[in-house]
């Protein structure tokens, strides 16, 4: 494969090492797609025959025929999907295959190849980031009053709806879509052209195979064109941020389901039952949603670890960016499909939801406002005030709602029978009308917005 | 501080895990910001009465130049840089101060304070990389046609010029740069509003503290408002990828330096000496430059990891979110001065770059061009032809060039003398004129473009 | 300090960059112990005089006090706390100070003092974990039969004793401890001696260093002793992995304050409020503890790329081995006290906890066990039945005790009453009397075996 | 499977995420000895008959004699290993299948077998390491006095000899292999009998499946039994650092390779060429080894991630446990052996390694210490003096050892001709005789030492 000057072949652990192709024929269409670019401009440009550049595309096509239908036979000898490729290419057309790889090398090919994966990849996970949003804002929909307690630190903070919290995760996918937008733009950039690593003496047309593929613009240095590999870190930097938002909605999602929240069920299609205790119902996919959060974050521990270091120009070592970037791309797909199937199945527990709202002194933040509003209570005295209450409630085993209003005067004779309208949820939870806010009419208007912005 | 319900103080293993004034204190400037916009809006909307507002103001204002000035004593038990300005300011203006947390929350607070120091770190990072960017150029302004050798596998593959390899670097900080801006987008959208969790019941403006800060609009999501951090996520991985390729830019110093290559030659600004070897003269700036970006990456992983699985909506887990950026973007901001520094410094050693280029058949590749073009072979079997050859100059240890016609013609009857001429480097550099090649005439172009980018 | 190379000094940012005082000068007790014993051996070598030596170590003792009562004044301009030691030594001592370096290098002076500090840190942290495992069997004993849900899942699954869940924890501190031993022995070698990297011509007695400094053995091969981290790697390993332990527990205890478990409740000493929800008592110690396991494998992170492919010997790279080490110790120390903290303050509610141990047919295992016993069903065709039963209780809203005998044999006519003993939590915990089982009687008896095994 | 509780199927994506056949059949051998062990100890405690456990055997060792020879179907609907197993069971013995998981259940199982793999995966690398041991030791005895550079900071320090260095990595790997040893004991633990989490019933006896499998002690908890994967985690640290160190030489050969160094060769075994470039011989295997580094590192972050904040006892999220170790120890396996492979294949070149030594005034510190030895100067100031010698060196462009007499004391008027004895390179390497130091006779005397313990 190398030429002339290579006497004997590898050592047996050095092939079993190097080669490439057990992962890298996942690459084997953008490969074809880019051979055909490659050859079509150099026909353009003269560099080979019509002719030639006519037999090779045809070639191409029909290996590109015998992978799609499982009928190619890959040979861990020849290297990787490239070499696999020509060689087959070789016995199809002959002589013209030898002249496909002139003015291009590996290098560039494989820059080429894997930056027409990672794009086609981004476009397919925007895609399910959409259908992941759009399950929740059908949920949402559903949900916009359904009133639910709103957690900090996993203690009861203030009473929301379902729809809103909801919601927060359509907000959290639309970033993670900007983000793989932002990385598409740094990956559709074209290094076909940059040969080796110097750029070419034969004429070729750059533009050319740029439009012909897609891309937005030929990459300006040849050096860079073969080195980099930010335009992956970048992709497996959007995944682990988007695999980690996931895993907070997997976690809320095993929480829901657990007996100390009953919020959520999840039926047969989204649970698992035990070996041996047969009572159990366990949502396993959610779990596992939110373990890959921890396996794409490996992925891009391990790319950011090869690339840290490595002098210019392509080294060996950027051999292992495509595993990082496949295991990364596919825990990712898979947990957003999941996640999307789990959204869609889960069944709300109204009652459960509003049970634990009125739990914890909910809306005391509610009587603290009522303090500084109605009588002007700087908010830390008010602060105080409704802590002393609380306490009181919490020496008597009573809700807040149940205090007399004797009892609230005890501690702040200011207080008036209109203070305890603030304290029921369906009030706590409408007064909260700022922009953002969680307030039913709020969380209709956003449905809407999400609605329109998916269509 | 937490009102009237709590009896005891914390423990004090509790107050010292639990404190984050020692570092969150570098969010001073942030804070009084979004707390005079705060103030501000709580006037505009008659919250708060003028008078108050201005004496919050001017509170702030000498707290600010307090802590600037150094005379501000900073408490532990007041936990945060929250209520230590806050603690200070009821000193200044008294009950007033008690007014400015009103429809507001720590957890929006800091929230909108972190944004807004990411966002400044954003651009201070900005105006580095392309003080970065410029001192690159300069230096590949003075380069454009220095030869020296491109390295694939750090084994000599074809010559390039110093300033096209420079430029490398160039394109890789100008997609920093878009990361960057990337990030910033995200980051610059404004939670102040968002108060605990849930939006609030005062009749609060968004638009006016969000146009106030330089936001680009208030959060559409109260829950996400106060939960979000994946714009920090997205600062450290953008940190990340820049500290990456800056490392591969400190690798190829250290190797420069070497005595192996001898290629620059940095001064004694940029170098150090030992304790007990005379002789030294060690590049440590740029070796710390490598080791930096490891440690930016470990921020990341940190951050990433602490989000991982969270619940909605503020766990104090989020706390660790500060001192993972700060020292992500300490490191990164260091390391982009010294490096800054250190092209500056540079002296390349022409001569070196020159000899060790020559070295490694680096012009074989433009020999089996050669074959191409006049010849007429298909680039297979020219390359198999001109690893003979260079298996031949190999035995004998003489260069190609040295090679004779007839020596040339005993492997390949056809070469003429013609081919004689591409094997000197001048030619061979010359010669890659595609679009990103090494020619120097395209060297000189886009080292003008970058002058006109960066002016 | 280089000698009468240098002409000129370092950059500003060179400096920045490059000086770790800010961070070594937590070395100063390792390092003046580890210079006095150089200089006894010194002495005792005759290769300085016994005067010299003994003004060394009376110069050393002071500024160990200076450094102790805070007095000592660090420079930056002399990098890092073996040149600020000694350039202080010399002001006090004199010539003599200046013999103190001879066949010593810097390189392998501060991997003697580091590998010091590590074994310190590792026998404070053992102190600590033992302290961690007291409190853990403390609180065990008082509840070796209080009965709580095991969850597998999160979802409930069978009952165990609230004594034997925190016993699982006291094996985990057991294998942190046994890992923080292992990592001790390969600390505890001796470094010095191997001067810059190759050894000396002085004719040391590295033996005796060796056993002054209380090292197992002087390391066999002066290369490997400047530029070996393994040992500090191995020393965050053990922390990461005894963080993550102790995040497990962490998560348990932000989950049991939670208003849906209610297991335990954390005293005002381990607990916040809000500053906006004035009912609010927030696990924020158990919630960094958790973080901080991030923030840990952070660290390790950050050492394990900084050590990747780093060429023999040493490089200034190495340098961020420290602050690594330090963080990710502290970090660790911080959080094994908070947690011992919180171990000892919490209080369990066993009446919620008995309570939830009812709910999710937590003993339906015992069912299916009793079908093997007594009626000689295959597990699996056991595991059937009792599914098939438990979906009848299910469907009914009743518990398993509550079906009656009668409903039980319309799904299996063999069942007899005696089946109904099996059912309740009291038995079904009884009966796990399998080494390592929850039956009480194991759990006394294994809170009586670490009682021993930590006296 | 779950018995008579479900009603539905899961959904596709659920049976997606969710089966772990693909990759847990890896532990068929140890899952199917396992399991003979537990049938062995059912039988023998009379919890199921003889026959029973003799089918249930004769079965095993069909089903392993099936998977052995590639003729046994995997089942993704039968989830994973110990299903497929199971039901394939089920078809050869009939009803006694069933009964196999009496007292067992997959969470203690899948623990067992996967310890179990470990302790067969630890044994299989520290063969692999004790090879690569020897593999250095044999080329250090043939260069205990190649006279080669000793670098820092990629300066060249001091000469040693190629044995010395090789020999550093000896001691590093016999640290890799006491870590592995370390993390055995660990996970040599018998977690069988924990049954689902609470222990059994059934009079079970853990000492003989103990003893059976070669355990050294069953776990004294079993709600720890099911949830601990710190013998993982523990696995991961020790391969991640072993392959850090491999790592280190990894990074020394690309260089030795390098044109800059050219200290070694590696044959046409150990190389391969490129696709444009007829003259390349790049050291790949070397790159990969330095690459694969990160990826194990990758993989320890993943399960620290996963592991992180896991409550007790067992979570569907350590079902990502198996493919981290899987791919980590492949990939370290991989490392090793390609790099017992090159160190097999390496030729060093004395010529170019001793010329190498003789630039960079490697003996400034034999100057030094002459001046300290023979005109009882103190160190930093023979460090000084050394270091005005090397500039006037420097600056006339020649060799330490071309300097006159004269010349040197120009600087120091006391330096006697027997100074300048220290200067050459053979002279400088026999000096450092202390114990560790690089002088040929130590060097012997190591090779020998090593040769003995690996035996």
């Amino acid at each position: 494969m190398w030429g002339g000057r290579f006497e004997r072949g590898p050592a047996e652990i050095m092939e079993e090492i190097n080669a490439s192709i057990a992962f890298d024929q996942r690459l084997y269409a953008q490969d074809i797609a880019a051979s055909k670019a490659h050859a079509r401009m150099l026909a353009t440009r003269q560099i080979i025959s019509q002719a030639d550049a006519d037999a090779i595309s045809a070639g191409l096509d029909r290996i590109k025929g015998e992978i799609d239908q499982g009928s190619f036979t890959f040979s861990r000898s020849l290297e990787d999907i490239h070499m696999n490729v020509e060689s087959r290419l070789k016995e199809l057309v002959g002589e013209a295959a030898g002249r496909l790889h002139t003015a291009r090398s590996r290098n560039d090919q494989v820059a080429t190849d894997f930056r027409l994966w990672v794009r086609d990849e981004i476009d397919n996970l925007d895609r399910a980031l959409a259908a992941f949003q759009k399950a929740l804002v059908a949920q949402a929909a559903k949900h916009t009053d359904t009133i639910m307690p709103g957690f900090t630190h996993l203690q009861i903070a203030q009473p929301v709806t379902f729809g809103h919290h909801l919601l927060a995760y359509v907000e959290m996918a639309a970033r993670d879509r900007a983000r793989f937008a932002a990385a598409r733009v740094r990956a559709n950039e074209n290094p076909l052209g940059a040969a080796a690593l110097a750029g070419t003496s034969f004429p070729v047309d750059r533009k050319q195979t740029t439009k012909d593929l897609g891309f937005a613009e030929p990459m300006r240095n040849s050096l860079d064109a073969v080195s980099a590999r930010d335009f992956a870190l970048e992709f497996l930097g959007a995944a682990a941020i988007c695999a980690t938002n996931l895993s907070r909605l997997a976690d809320e999602i095993v929480l829901w389901c657990s007996p100390g929240f009953r919020f959520v069920r999840l039926t047969d299609a989204y649970t698992t039952g035990s070996s041996i205790m047969p009572q159990k119902r366990n949502p396993d996919a959610a779990e596992l949603v939110r373990a890959k959060c921890a396996r794409v974050t490996g992925a891009l521990v391990t790319l950011l670890g090869v690339m840290k270091g490595l002098p210019l120009t392509y080294a060996k070592d950027m051999q292992e960016d495509k595993e990082a970037v496949f295991d990364g791309a596919d825990s990712l797909a898979l947990s957003v499909a999941a996640m999307t199937g789990m959204v869609e199945d889960l069944e709300a527990d109204k009652t459960a939801m509003r049970r634990a709202a009125g739990e914890g002194f909910s809306t005391a933040t509610d009587l603290a406002d009522w303090l500084v509003r109605a009588l002007k209570k700087p908010f830390r005295e008010a602060h105080h005030i409704t802590g002393r209450i609380v306490a009181m409630a919490e020496a008597r085993g009573s809700k807040l709602e149940d205090l007399s209003l004797k009892e609230l005067q005890s501690v702040e004779p200011g207080i008036t029978a209109e203070a305890l309208k603030v304290l029921s949820l369906d009030a706590a939870v409408a007064s909260r009308t700022s922009f953002g806010g969680t307030a039913p009419e709020n969380v209709k208007a956003q449905v809407k917005y999400w609605q329109e912005q998916l269509k």
